[in-house]
Protein backbone atom coordinates (compact mmCIF):
# COMPACT_ATOMS: atom_id res chain seq x y z
CA UNK A 1 0.00 0.00 0.00
CA UNK A 2 1.72 3.28 -1.22
CA UNK A 3 1.32 6.07 1.35
CA UNK A 4 0.23 8.48 -1.42
CA UNK A 5 -2.95 6.33 -2.12
CA UNK A 6 -3.98 6.58 1.19
CA UNK A 7 -3.26 10.46 1.39
CA UNK A 8 -5.62 10.69 -2.03
CA UNK A 9 -8.17 9.22 -0.29
CA UNK A 10 -8.12 11.52 2.81
CA UNK A 11 -6.64 14.73 2.29
CA UNK A 12 -9.62 16.80 1.86
CA UNK A 13 -10.57 15.33 5.49
CA UNK A 14 -6.60 15.98 6.99
CA UNK A 15 -7.08 19.68 5.28
CA UNK A 16 -10.26 20.68 7.49
CA UNK A 17 -8.94 18.99 10.34
CA UNK A 18 -6.03 21.34 10.27
CA UNK A 19 -8.59 24.39 9.99
CA UNK A 20 -10.42 22.77 12.72
CA UNK A 21 -7.09 22.58 14.60
CA UNK A 22 -6.60 26.32 13.72
CA UNK A 23 -9.63 27.15 14.64
CA UNK A 24 -9.42 25.50 18.12
CA UNK A 25 -6.23 27.61 18.61
CA UNK A 26 -7.77 30.64 17.71
CA UNK A 27 -10.30 30.42 20.68
CA UNK A 28 -8.11 29.11 23.19
CA UNK A 29 -6.34 32.40 22.28
CA UNK A 30 -9.17 34.41 22.83
CA UNK A 31 -10.03 32.72 26.25
CA UNK A 32 -6.65 33.64 27.47
CA UNK A 33 -6.14 37.10 25.94
CA UNK A 34 -9.45 37.44 28.01
CA UNK A 35 -8.64 36.11 31.51
CA UNK A 36 -5.60 38.01 31.04
CA UNK A 37 -7.42 41.13 31.34
CA UNK A 38 -6.67 43.46 34.43
CA UNK A 39 -10.35 43.68 35.84
CA UNK A 40 -10.11 39.69 36.81
CA UNK A 41 -12.77 37.29 36.15
CA UNK A 42 -16.00 39.20 34.26
CA UNK A 43 -19.03 37.96 33.18
CA UNK A 44 -17.39 38.27 29.57
CA UNK A 45 -14.76 35.87 30.64
CA UNK A 46 -17.25 33.70 31.94
CA UNK A 47 -19.61 33.46 28.61
CA UNK A 48 -16.15 33.01 26.62
CA UNK A 49 -15.03 29.70 28.36
CA UNK A 50 -18.30 28.69 28.76
CA UNK A 51 -18.47 29.16 24.81
CA UNK A 52 -15.02 27.47 24.11
CA UNK A 53 -16.10 24.68 26.63
CA UNK A 54 -19.40 23.78 24.84
CA UNK A 55 -16.84 23.46 21.63
CA UNK A 56 -14.41 21.48 22.72
CA UNK A 57 -17.37 19.17 24.69
CA UNK A 58 -18.72 18.37 20.96
CA UNK A 59 -15.25 18.70 18.82
CA UNK A 60 -14.17 14.67 19.26
CA UNK A 61 -17.73 14.13 18.41
CA UNK A 62 -17.81 16.09 15.24
CA UNK A 63 -13.67 14.77 14.07
CA UNK A 64 -15.42 11.28 14.77
CA UNK A 65 -18.76 11.66 12.71
CA UNK A 66 -16.40 13.60 9.83
CA UNK A 67 -13.87 11.06 9.19
CA UNK A 68 -16.46 7.73 9.79
CA UNK A 69 -18.91 9.58 6.83
CA UNK A 70 -15.65 10.37 4.98
CA UNK A 71 -14.20 6.80 4.47
CA UNK A 72 -16.78 4.48 4.56
CA UNK A 73 -18.59 6.31 2.16
CA UNK A 74 -16.65 9.31 0.18
CA UNK A 75 -14.50 12.05 1.24
CA UNK A 76 -15.77 15.61 -0.52
CA UNK A 77 -19.10 15.33 0.71
CA UNK A 78 -17.84 14.84 4.44
CA UNK A 79 -15.36 17.49 4.04
CA UNK A 80 -18.08 19.81 2.96
CA UNK A 81 -19.93 18.83 5.78
CA UNK A 82 -17.23 19.58 8.03
CA UNK A 83 -15.96 22.79 6.66
CA UNK A 84 -20.38 23.93 7.24
CA UNK A 85 -19.83 22.89 11.14
CA UNK A 86 -16.33 24.94 11.10
CA UNK A 87 -18.52 28.11 9.85
CA UNK A 88 -21.57 27.27 12.26
CA UNK A 89 -19.01 26.87 14.94
CA UNK A 90 -17.53 29.75 14.62
CA UNK A 91 -20.33 31.89 14.31
CA UNK A 92 -21.90 31.00 17.54
CA UNK A 93 -19.03 31.67 19.23
CA UNK A 94 -18.62 35.24 18.03
CA UNK A 95 -22.20 35.32 18.89
CA UNK A 96 -21.22 34.07 22.31
CA UNK A 97 -18.65 37.41 22.29
CA UNK A 98 -21.15 39.57 21.73
CA UNK A 99 -23.62 41.06 24.19
CA UNK A 100 -26.48 40.24 22.39
CA UNK A 101 -29.20 37.40 23.92
CA UNK A 102 -29.23 35.60 20.88
CA UNK A 103 -26.29 33.61 21.94
CA UNK A 104 -26.47 30.01 23.46
CA UNK A 105 -28.70 29.10 20.76
CA UNK A 106 -28.33 25.37 22.12
CA UNK A 107 -25.95 22.88 23.61
CA UNK A 108 -25.32 21.13 20.16
CA UNK A 109 -25.67 23.62 17.75
CA UNK A 110 -24.78 21.98 14.17
CA UNK A 111 -26.89 18.89 14.86
CA UNK A 112 -28.27 18.61 11.60
CA UNK A 113 -24.52 18.49 10.46
CA UNK A 114 -23.68 15.50 12.53
CA UNK A 115 -26.63 14.24 12.07
CA UNK A 116 -25.69 14.66 7.80
CA UNK A 117 -22.30 13.11 8.72
CA UNK A 118 -24.25 9.63 10.94
CA UNK A 119 -26.34 9.11 7.92
CA UNK A 120 -23.26 9.26 5.04
CA UNK A 121 -21.60 6.79 7.51
CA UNK A 122 -24.39 4.41 8.13
CA UNK A 123 -24.92 4.54 4.27
CA UNK A 124 -21.60 3.71 3.78
CA UNK A 125 -21.42 0.36 6.05
CA UNK A 126 -24.45 -0.70 4.39
CA UNK A 127 -23.67 -0.39 1.13
CA UNK A 128 -20.22 -1.75 2.05
CA UNK A 129 -22.13 -4.69 3.58
CA UNK A 130 -24.65 -4.97 0.65
CA UNK A 131 -21.97 -5.61 -1.49
CA UNK A 132 -20.07 -8.10 0.03
CA UNK A 133 -23.29 -10.18 0.68
CA UNK A 134 -25.38 -9.37 -2.51
CA UNK A 135 -22.58 -8.66 -4.99
CA UNK A 136 -24.77 -5.39 -6.06
CA UNK A 137 -22.07 -2.03 -6.58
CA UNK A 138 -24.46 0.52 -6.60
CA UNK A 139 -21.37 2.55 -4.69
CA UNK A 140 -21.28 5.49 -7.55
CA UNK A 141 -24.71 5.76 -7.12
CA UNK A 142 -24.85 6.73 -3.42
CA UNK A 143 -21.99 8.86 -3.94
CA UNK A 144 -23.63 10.99 -6.53
CA UNK A 145 -26.32 11.13 -4.46
CA UNK A 146 -24.87 11.94 -1.37
CA UNK A 147 -22.91 14.83 -3.66
CA UNK A 148 -26.25 16.66 -4.36
CA UNK A 149 -27.21 16.64 -0.83
CA UNK A 150 -24.54 17.99 0.51
CA UNK A 151 -25.51 21.33 -1.16
CA UNK A 152 -29.10 21.09 0.77
CA UNK A 153 -26.97 21.74 4.20
CA UNK A 154 -26.59 25.33 3.12
CA UNK A 155 -30.35 26.17 3.53
CA UNK A 156 -30.53 27.85 6.82
CA UNK B 1 -5.86 0.51 -2.43
CA UNK B 2 -9.77 0.00 -2.69
CA UNK B 3 -11.88 1.63 -0.72
CA UNK B 4 -14.12 -0.79 0.38
CA UNK B 5 -10.99 -2.97 1.44
CA UNK B 6 -10.51 -0.12 4.08
CA UNK B 7 -14.00 -0.49 5.07
CA UNK B 8 -14.20 -4.23 5.23
CA UNK B 9 -11.38 -3.97 8.21
CA UNK B 10 -12.98 -1.03 9.89
CA UNK B 11 -16.72 -1.36 9.95
CA UNK B 12 -17.70 -2.92 13.69
CA UNK B 13 -15.55 -0.01 14.58
CA UNK B 14 -17.27 2.34 12.79
CA UNK B 15 -20.81 1.07 14.22
CA UNK B 16 -19.47 1.48 17.39
CA UNK B 17 -18.46 4.65 16.93
CA UNK B 18 -21.50 6.06 15.31
CA UNK B 19 -23.87 4.36 18.32
CA UNK B 20 -21.21 6.34 20.55
CA UNK B 21 -22.03 9.93 18.71
CA UNK B 22 -25.39 9.01 19.59
CA UNK B 23 -24.98 8.50 22.90
CA UNK B 24 -23.66 11.54 23.17
CA UNK B 25 -25.87 13.61 21.72
CA UNK B 26 -28.39 11.96 23.68
CA UNK B 27 -26.18 12.66 26.79
CA UNK B 28 -25.98 16.47 25.57
CA UNK B 29 -29.90 16.27 25.21
CA UNK B 30 -30.72 15.21 28.61
CA UNK B 31 -28.36 18.06 30.24
CA UNK B 32 -30.36 20.95 27.90
CA UNK B 33 -33.44 19.37 28.80
CA UNK B 34 -32.85 19.58 32.49
CA UNK B 35 -30.96 23.60 31.67
CA UNK B 36 -34.07 24.49 30.27
CA UNK B 37 -36.37 23.65 33.19
CA UNK B 38 -38.27 26.00 35.11
CA UNK B 39 -36.55 26.03 38.52
CA UNK B 40 -33.46 27.02 37.24
CA UNK B 41 -29.79 25.60 37.98
CA UNK B 42 -31.02 23.20 40.41
CA UNK B 43 -28.76 20.07 41.90
CA UNK B 44 -30.03 17.71 39.62
CA UNK B 45 -28.99 19.70 36.83
CA UNK B 46 -25.85 20.11 38.73
CA UNK B 47 -24.91 16.48 38.97
CA UNK B 48 -26.33 15.31 35.60
CA UNK B 49 -23.49 18.56 33.94
CA UNK B 50 -21.01 16.55 35.72
CA UNK B 51 -21.84 13.35 34.23
CA UNK B 52 -22.19 14.21 31.23
CA UNK B 53 -18.66 16.45 31.72
CA UNK B 54 -16.28 12.56 33.44
CA UNK B 55 -18.14 10.78 29.73
CA UNK B 56 -16.93 13.97 27.42
CA UNK B 57 -13.26 13.96 29.44
CA UNK B 58 -13.17 10.06 28.78
CA UNK B 59 -14.54 9.89 25.18
CA UNK B 60 -10.84 10.59 22.90
CA UNK B 61 -8.96 8.43 25.62
CA UNK B 62 -11.87 5.89 24.66
CA UNK B 63 -11.94 6.48 20.54
CA UNK B 64 -7.79 6.44 20.35
CA UNK B 65 -7.87 3.01 22.69
CA UNK B 66 -10.44 1.53 20.23
CA UNK B 67 -9.20 2.48 16.99
CA UNK B 68 -5.56 1.90 17.97
CA UNK B 69 -6.84 -2.11 18.82
CA UNK B 70 -9.01 -2.57 16.29
CA UNK B 71 -6.89 -1.60 13.45
CA UNK B 72 -3.64 -2.98 15.18
CA UNK B 73 -4.55 -6.13 15.97
CA UNK B 74 -8.39 -7.51 14.74
CA UNK B 75 -11.63 -5.20 14.94
CA UNK B 76 -14.32 -7.92 16.52
CA UNK B 77 -13.18 -7.80 19.87
CA UNK B 78 -12.18 -4.39 20.03
CA UNK B 79 -15.87 -3.46 18.63
CA UNK B 80 -17.31 -5.89 21.75
CA UNK B 81 -15.26 -3.90 24.28
CA UNK B 82 -16.41 -0.51 22.91
CA UNK B 83 -20.14 -1.88 23.25
CA UNK B 84 -19.43 -2.90 26.72
CA UNK B 85 -17.78 0.52 27.35
CA UNK B 86 -20.73 2.34 25.91
CA UNK B 87 -22.76 -0.06 28.44
CA UNK B 88 -20.66 1.06 31.35
CA UNK B 89 -21.03 4.62 30.38
CA UNK B 90 -24.79 4.45 29.79
CA UNK B 91 -25.48 2.44 33.34
CA UNK B 92 -22.89 5.38 34.97
CA UNK B 93 -25.11 7.89 33.53
CA UNK B 94 -28.14 6.84 33.97
CA UNK B 95 -26.93 6.25 37.82
CA UNK B 96 -25.78 10.09 37.77
CA UNK B 97 -29.69 10.78 37.23
CA UNK B 98 -31.15 8.83 39.99
CA UNK B 99 -30.97 9.63 43.33
CA UNK B 100 -29.30 7.10 44.72
CA UNK B 101 -25.70 7.45 46.22
CA UNK B 102 -24.21 4.94 44.63
CA UNK B 103 -23.27 7.52 41.42
CA UNK B 104 -19.81 8.25 41.23
CA UNK B 105 -18.39 5.26 41.07
CA UNK B 106 -15.23 6.50 40.41
CA UNK B 107 -13.76 9.19 37.75
CA UNK B 108 -12.69 6.79 35.18
CA UNK B 109 -15.12 4.03 34.58
CA UNK B 110 -14.74 1.88 32.29
CA UNK B 111 -10.69 1.18 33.70
CA UNK B 112 -10.43 -2.48 33.04
CA UNK B 113 -11.91 -2.44 29.13
CA UNK B 114 -9.36 0.76 28.62
CA UNK B 115 -7.19 -1.80 29.81
CA UNK B 116 -8.20 -3.96 27.71
CA UNK B 117 -8.38 -2.05 24.90
CA UNK B 118 -4.43 -0.81 25.67
CA UNK B 119 -3.38 -4.38 26.08
CA UNK B 120 -4.80 -5.27 22.86
CA UNK B 121 -3.02 -2.58 21.17
CA UNK B 122 0.10 -3.30 22.59
CA UNK B 123 -0.03 -7.13 21.37
CA UNK B 124 -0.62 -6.10 18.14
CA UNK B 125 2.23 -3.52 18.03
CA UNK B 126 4.48 -6.46 19.15
CA UNK B 127 2.87 -9.29 17.11
CA UNK B 128 4.23 -6.39 14.24
CA UNK B 129 7.27 -5.41 15.40
CA UNK B 130 8.19 -9.61 16.48
CA UNK B 131 7.09 -10.73 12.57
CA UNK B 132 9.11 -7.81 11.03
CA UNK B 133 12.20 -9.07 12.53
CA UNK B 134 11.73 -12.49 13.19
CA UNK B 135 9.69 -13.36 10.36
CA UNK B 136 6.85 -16.03 12.61
CA UNK B 137 3.56 -14.99 11.89
CA UNK B 138 1.43 -16.43 14.75
CA UNK B 139 -1.07 -13.54 14.84
CA UNK B 140 -3.58 -16.12 13.87
CA UNK B 141 -3.25 -17.69 17.39
CA UNK B 142 -2.85 -14.00 18.71
CA UNK B 143 -6.45 -13.12 17.58
CA UNK B 144 -8.36 -16.15 18.14
CA UNK B 145 -6.78 -15.71 22.33
CA UNK B 146 -7.79 -12.19 21.98
CA UNK B 147 -11.55 -13.23 20.85
CA UNK B 148 -11.90 -15.85 23.43
CA UNK B 149 -10.50 -13.13 25.79
CA UNK B 150 -12.88 -10.78 25.11
CA UNK B 151 -15.66 -12.22 26.06
CA UNK B 152 -14.24 -12.37 29.94
CA UNK B 153 -15.38 -8.55 30.26
CA UNK B 154 -18.65 -9.57 30.35
CA UNK B 155 -18.04 -10.93 33.94
CA UNK B 156 -18.60 -7.62 36.54
CA UNK C 1 -4.22 -4.49 1.73
CA UNK C 2 -2.73 -6.41 4.29
CA UNK C 3 -3.74 -5.52 7.63
CA UNK C 4 0.53 -5.58 8.19
CA UNK C 5 0.88 -2.88 5.94
CA UNK C 6 -0.82 -0.40 7.71
CA UNK C 7 0.38 -1.04 10.79
CA UNK C 8 3.56 -0.78 9.74
CA UNK C 9 3.28 2.98 8.38
CA UNK C 10 1.20 3.68 11.44
CA UNK C 11 2.80 1.88 14.55
CA UNK C 12 4.86 4.67 15.81
CA UNK C 13 1.64 6.70 16.15
CA UNK C 14 -0.03 3.68 17.85
CA UNK C 15 2.74 3.92 20.24
CA UNK C 16 2.26 6.98 21.21
CA UNK C 17 -1.18 7.27 21.80
CA UNK C 18 -0.50 4.60 24.03
CA UNK C 19 1.01 6.13 26.37
CA UNK C 20 -0.62 9.02 25.82
CA UNK C 21 -3.82 6.98 27.33
CA UNK C 22 -1.38 5.65 29.99
CA UNK C 23 -0.69 9.40 30.43
CA UNK C 24 -4.59 10.19 31.03
CA UNK C 25 -5.21 7.75 32.89
CA UNK C 26 -2.51 8.94 35.32
CA UNK C 27 -3.79 12.31 35.28
CA UNK C 28 -7.34 11.16 36.18
CA UNK C 29 -5.83 8.99 38.78
CA UNK C 30 -4.02 11.85 40.64
CA UNK C 31 -7.09 13.82 40.28
CA UNK C 32 -9.35 11.25 41.95
CA UNK C 33 -6.63 10.86 44.45
CA UNK C 34 -6.80 14.41 45.61
CA UNK C 35 -11.01 14.60 45.22
CA UNK C 36 -11.12 11.69 47.85
CA UNK C 37 -8.59 13.27 50.74
CA UNK C 38 -10.40 13.89 54.28
CA UNK C 39 -10.24 17.71 53.94
CA UNK C 40 -12.32 18.11 51.45
CA UNK C 41 -12.10 20.28 48.19
CA UNK C 42 -9.23 22.30 48.88
CA UNK C 43 -7.41 24.52 46.73
CA UNK C 44 -5.06 21.68 45.63
CA UNK C 45 -7.67 19.45 44.49
CA UNK C 46 -8.87 23.26 42.43
CA UNK C 47 -5.85 23.37 41.11
CA UNK C 48 -5.55 19.76 39.73
CA UNK C 49 -8.58 19.71 38.26
CA UNK C 50 -8.22 23.11 36.29
CA UNK C 51 -4.61 21.29 34.67
CA UNK C 52 -6.51 17.76 34.40
CA UNK C 53 -9.44 19.74 32.51
CA UNK C 54 -7.14 21.96 30.32
CA UNK C 55 -4.42 18.60 29.53
CA UNK C 56 -8.24 17.31 28.68
CA UNK C 57 -9.61 19.86 26.11
CA UNK C 58 -6.07 19.60 24.17
CA UNK C 59 -5.70 16.19 23.87
CA UNK C 60 -8.13 15.70 20.36
CA UNK C 61 -6.47 18.53 19.06
CA UNK C 62 -3.02 16.84 19.83
CA UNK C 63 -4.40 13.21 18.47
CA UNK C 64 -5.62 14.63 15.38
CA UNK C 65 -2.97 17.00 14.80
CA UNK C 66 -0.46 14.19 15.15
CA UNK C 67 -2.22 11.39 13.32
CA UNK C 68 -2.86 13.76 10.12
CA UNK C 69 0.77 14.93 10.24
CA UNK C 70 2.43 11.19 10.84
CA UNK C 71 -0.10 9.55 7.77
CA UNK C 72 0.32 12.19 5.75
CA UNK C 73 4.04 12.55 5.65
CA UNK C 74 5.74 10.37 7.55
CA UNK C 75 5.44 8.60 10.90
CA UNK C 76 8.89 8.81 12.84
CA UNK C 77 9.06 12.87 13.29
CA UNK C 78 5.49 13.32 14.08
CA UNK C 79 5.62 10.12 16.83
CA UNK C 80 8.45 12.24 17.94
CA UNK C 81 6.89 15.16 18.27
CA UNK C 82 4.36 13.72 20.21
CA UNK C 83 6.42 12.47 22.72
CA UNK C 84 8.16 16.08 23.39
CA UNK C 85 4.71 16.83 23.53
CA UNK C 86 3.46 14.31 26.26
CA UNK C 87 7.01 15.56 28.40
CA UNK C 88 5.68 18.95 28.09
CA UNK C 89 2.43 18.04 29.08
CA UNK C 90 3.75 16.09 32.49
CA UNK C 91 6.23 18.60 33.09
CA UNK C 92 2.71 21.17 33.24
CA UNK C 93 0.92 19.07 35.24
CA UNK C 94 3.66 18.24 37.82
CA UNK C 95 4.34 22.42 37.87
CA UNK C 96 0.40 22.86 38.50
CA UNK C 97 1.35 20.18 41.23
CA UNK C 98 3.84 22.22 43.23
CA UNK C 99 2.87 24.83 44.61
CA UNK C 100 5.53 27.19 42.84
CA UNK C 101 3.66 30.15 41.19
CA UNK C 102 5.21 29.21 38.03
CA UNK C 103 2.25 27.73 37.00
CA UNK C 104 0.17 28.12 34.41
CA UNK C 105 2.88 28.75 31.51
CA UNK C 106 -0.72 29.54 29.58
CA UNK C 107 -3.70 27.91 28.47
CA UNK C 108 -1.72 26.20 25.26
CA UNK C 109 0.97 24.82 26.48
CA UNK C 110 2.94 23.14 23.47
CA UNK C 111 2.34 25.53 20.61
CA UNK C 112 5.21 24.77 19.34
CA UNK C 113 4.92 21.43 18.85
CA UNK C 114 1.42 21.86 17.55
CA UNK C 115 2.45 24.07 15.20
CA UNK C 116 4.91 21.79 13.82
CA UNK C 117 2.88 18.97 13.59
CA UNK C 118 -0.04 21.59 11.48
CA UNK C 119 3.53 22.25 9.02
CA UNK C 120 4.02 18.71 8.12
CA UNK C 121 0.67 17.83 7.59
CA UNK C 122 0.19 21.01 5.42
CA UNK C 123 3.88 20.35 3.97
CA UNK C 124 2.01 16.60 3.23
CA UNK C 125 -1.22 17.41 1.56
CA UNK C 126 0.89 20.28 -0.67
CA UNK C 127 3.33 17.52 -1.57
CA UNK C 128 0.81 15.25 -2.34
CA UNK C 129 -1.59 17.69 -4.20
CA UNK C 130 1.89 18.44 -6.29
CA UNK C 131 3.16 15.25 -6.96
CA UNK C 132 -0.41 14.38 -8.48
CA UNK C 133 -0.81 17.62 -10.58
CA UNK C 134 2.98 17.96 -11.32
CA UNK C 135 4.65 14.15 -11.23
CA UNK C 136 7.43 15.40 -9.53
CA UNK C 137 8.47 12.92 -6.50
CA UNK C 138 10.53 15.04 -3.87
CA UNK C 139 8.99 12.91 -1.24
CA UNK C 140 12.13 11.60 -0.21
CA UNK C 141 13.75 15.08 0.15
CA UNK C 142 11.21 16.51 2.20
CA UNK C 143 10.80 13.73 4.58
CA UNK C 144 14.43 14.02 4.99
CA UNK C 145 14.02 17.82 6.03
CA UNK C 146 11.74 16.88 8.00
CA UNK C 147 13.29 14.46 10.31
CA UNK C 148 16.04 17.46 10.45
CA UNK C 149 13.82 19.58 11.56
CA UNK C 150 12.09 17.61 14.25
CA UNK C 151 15.52 17.53 16.33
CA UNK C 152 14.94 21.52 16.41
CA UNK C 153 12.00 20.71 18.84
CA UNK C 154 14.76 19.73 21.61
CA UNK C 155 15.48 23.47 21.65
CA UNK C 156 13.81 25.00 24.93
Amino acid sequence: MDSSVVVENIYLLVIVTLISVLQNAFFAQKVERECKKPDGHTSAFERLSCANRNCMDAYPTFLAAMWCAGVCLTQAPAAFAGIVYLLVRQKYFIGYLGQTCQSTPGYLFGKRIIGFLLLMSVVGVFNHLLRRYLGGGYKEYVETITNAASALLLIP
